[in-house]
């Protein structure tokens, strides 16, 4: 089987991880491109790197044609602007992964408030499958759409879920502190993204306002079944890639231990989550889709360490991995 | 006026830092240098940015001739070795800046359990002028021997210290969660310093045993009387120079107005530590002594952002910074 | 005495670059400031490192109030734009440091075919002092207008000069292949400047057309005399500030030594040109107005290598030591 | 078929971008690994990304061992050393492919001069298949040691040949500059390849002398039949990974576009080598085993620009290639 794949806003920087990853991928392949600004150039214009290995050109979004030339999209658009393009995609029959935040949460009125517009598709919110494979491998299987993850939300969720399901910390006091490559803030150019702005350089960003924050609430809750209190920082870092979370958390008695036990089982069947003794850097899983995560003691808190590449696990390689699971293929297909 | 400056162990970053800022100091400048590996050598041999800059040539150890040559030493040798050639450079009636640890804390026993070896000169522990002008000028300007603050401790305790005395935060917890350079690591080639091993990525190191936890501890209640709970995690961060610290604490009942107020009374007439309404990145301040910090809200917590240059306040200006103080020049002279 | 300097057109990396060293200028201060995009702000919502450091205001440009408040200008505009403005600074009776291309060339028709614009004053073109205090200091002493020189033509003209001027090399087989910081490419939003696309990445571009080629050749013949063929490749390399450029000349049957030496006689009483015997690198100057430069053999070739920083003695720095010939102040204050 | 590869010297970075290129060939994979310093510890406590991934132990190097457990040993050991490895691994029947330069030479002298030692094995100068599947796929397919290119021969051997072949340049006047990430200078600690030494900084090295110019006149030699003049330097650039060769050329009198059409001809069919219009940039080609390479005119010369990474095409993705070749399997096996 070879799945035909579209992407629709291929200008940016996910995208072009997600041409970099079906490159290498054994049984799917880029078949289709959209872009508003750079239709009818080939692919190679926005993205040099694929020069003399894709003849795929950009064309401007009808979702017929896509129809005709794909099994299914990856969406990446941002929120407000995906979630219609996304019932047309469905409308004609193709399966969509989306990288917006459109579908990510459980209520419609969090989403409002934290994205400040009318939700445009209101019936999808809170039953669209959350594409973390890890804890909603059914659900995607049998997806229409995948709501595809935060980048930041992946490196808390991963490390959060199994510790607050097993009660092994306080779910009324926990901090993440995040550090993400620039790549995160996507491939607009805007002052603060120059590389003369960022380089030699590491500043906090959106605190006590970021829309990951409710993201990981309400997946950990809805995971887990567990309220939790959660102050999130993200920090804009000078490299390409890569997010590190540090987590700060209360334990109510057990080991780290119990901690590592906890997680070992939780991900023992994983394929991309590893449990580790050395403190991971966000460079030993850099352009892959696997995710290190570490527990320590300090003093009379825990600290989790999580590292991820923001743009394969926290974006395009879970996206991938979502349609792996999507039409039945390995999970691991494109990946290793 | 003119002060003569020397400078034990010339070979690492400080002191590249304390010749860059010496050479535009109106009334100090560089008259002597030492170094074990590199006496013989013209300065320029070790640090290529004085290449016809400067004339001094690196020579061995000898408190006599250093007496003969300058007032002052800046004494960049590591903890454990410092305190003995600190001994010996006042004997002969030098003043010294020292930039190890071994006279920073307060208790013998604690320096001894954190840096693990016997304190070679414990009588001077507790007694010793800590450099931070901002609150020990006194002691600082009649004192022989100043102990030059940690890099990471001077972006915590400064933000801290009026936080705490005030009572507007909780002292049970805290957390301090830092962000540094990889200069703070030193010149010595080590397989975690190499440029491949830190450029494009960023992770935590020494979680829940760095030597400058019990530093921030110390000082915070030096200064305001207030025993705290600290949490500390240091970050090696891909850029040459700069700290950031995001602090996480609990308010007490206040406003940040009420703490960004407690702020600006404490450092109204300091001119190197400015309260800020942006958030701070470390480039707003590198290369300078400038220290930048605001204050936010994050649900029922407050974070704290602030940056310095961990080489300039964060080490070598904090120690040009305490000269002037103790041989009474303007206390910004090389500095602004 | 203390010179007041205003800057026209503040917001870009060259203007930061002033204002820092204006900062530690002994005798001479910032007092004005204009931006059409930023008036009514403080100049440090632009430029955040000056926070509680400086408290002009930006304003909209008004030669008058210019007047009125400055002895000298530094305008930093685009070339085209930047002549119609010194024009009325100079008419109120304002001495002008111009850092855009519009009075350095000898030859209106070579400015106009290179930079594809009617030059709206010609009579200025030819007989302006170029800023090159190394040659050009009684021209700048008197001048009204100094034309502060192109960063990558000063690394190579201060080189190639000497070496030009005593026939050591052949002047019809010269190649400069320069690698620039990314602040040379300037503050505006680009897709080409933004931190992930230059970031791990080294590219030419402008091959065969970039400005500053005739630049180069214009200046070497205007000093030496005689008329050169110049080949010049830009670089953008992934570094904030910097310039390298590697020289390959063909030697006419001098030595090494021979070329060595008509560098140290040329540059002997210059501060801030330094002959250096190792290979020079651009950290070794970076934030300083130096300038080191080594002459090696490789075959039947010479290679000079040539290291600035492109933001300071390639734009600012340069800007303030023209200033300081103008007005008769040492020409290393606020420089060194 | 699936062909079990072992890994001599395996702590090194060509081997950690070996150990990434194998973990997803689809016909290939790890059996073994040695190191003389890390031997008896698991894979990942040298290469910290493969946790989870591999359960290769390291071992001492043992030539039974290696043939009972691999059919391929990739030897990642300095030049000198691996001569006499490399013999008892075809000793007790093995193929090999060498990453050091003790196959690549023509000459004994040569070699001996450039490189300062006896050759241990002169009757394999010169008879020994250079690893370049682009000129020599036959040799390769039935070599038992396989010569793998020169990191920066590689990037000026390819655009040069079909120039100097076709007679559309002047073989006697021949520049290389070239900038390479960081990564090439290996993983030993040393003082100018730490991070803070070589991060916002570039600077030529080993002008004039480097080892790699006599390989890229050697190899021009052997497959255009044209005998050289180059002139070659190298930089060091901050970045982790990637070559830019920028190469001077004087054209005999054809045009640009004869230039571009030799390249075609010449790598038409070749999966890697790509004739771009674009200026390459490092980061085009990066992690990748891909070349993209463009022709200029400026004034009377040419220019080449050659974009590579240094770790994939420049090391261990050329060494693939031509394990690929050596056992039949596709070209691009594990490459794509």
């Amino acid at each position: 089987m070879n799945v035909r794949v579209g992407i629709v806003g291929v200008t940016g920087y996910t995208a072009a991880e997600l041409v970099r990853l079906l490159d290498r991928h054994p049984s799917a392949n880029l078949t289709a491109a959209t872009s508003r600004g750079d239709a009818g150039k080939p692919i190679h214009a926005v993205h040099p790197s694929t020069a003399g290995r894709s003849d795929v050109m950009i064309e401007t979004f009808d979702p017929d044609k896509m129809k005709a030339s794909c099994e299914v999209v990856m969406c990446c658009l941002p929120h407000g602007a995906s979630a219609e393009t996304v019932r047309q995609l469905i409308d004609v029959g193709l399966r969509v992964v989306d990288f917006s935040a459109d579908f990510r949460l459980s209520s419609v009125e969090v989403y409002q408030k934290w994205y400040d517009v009318q939700h445009p598709w209101p019936e999808r919110i809170g039953v669209t499958a959350y594409g973390m494979p890890e804890f909603f491998a059914d659900d995607i299987r049998s997806a229409d759409v995948v709501a595809n993850p935060g980048c930041y939300p992946t490196s808390a969720i991963l490390p959060l879920v199994p510790l607050i399901k097993a009660g092994l910390v306080d779910p009324s006091d926990v901090i993440v502190d995040s550090k993400s490559g620039v790549s995160g803030a996507g491939r607009s150019p805007k002052l603060a993204t120059l590389y003369c702005e960022t380089n030699e350089s590491i500043a906090a960003y959106a605190v006590g306002s970021h829309r990951h924050q409710p993201e990981i609430k309400d997946l950990v809750h809805r995971i887990s079944g567990k309220d939790i209190e959660v102050t999130f920082t993200p920090h804009l870092t000078p490299m390409d890639r890569g997010i590190l979370s540090t987590i700060y958390l209360r334990p109510t008695g057990g080991s780290i231990d119990d901690g590592m036990q906890a997680w070992k089982q939780q991900y023992d069947s994983s394929p991309f989550v590893h449990v580790v003794d050395h403190l991971p850097a966000t460079k030993h899983v850099s352009g892959t889709n696997h995710v290190q995560m570490t527990l320590r003691q300090a003093g009379d808190r825990w600290i989790a360490v999580c590292a991820i590449d923001n743009l394969t696990k926290g974006a395009s390689g879970a996206a991938i991995q979502n349609m792996n699971v999507m039409f039945g293929l390995n999970e691991t297909d494109g990946l290793l």
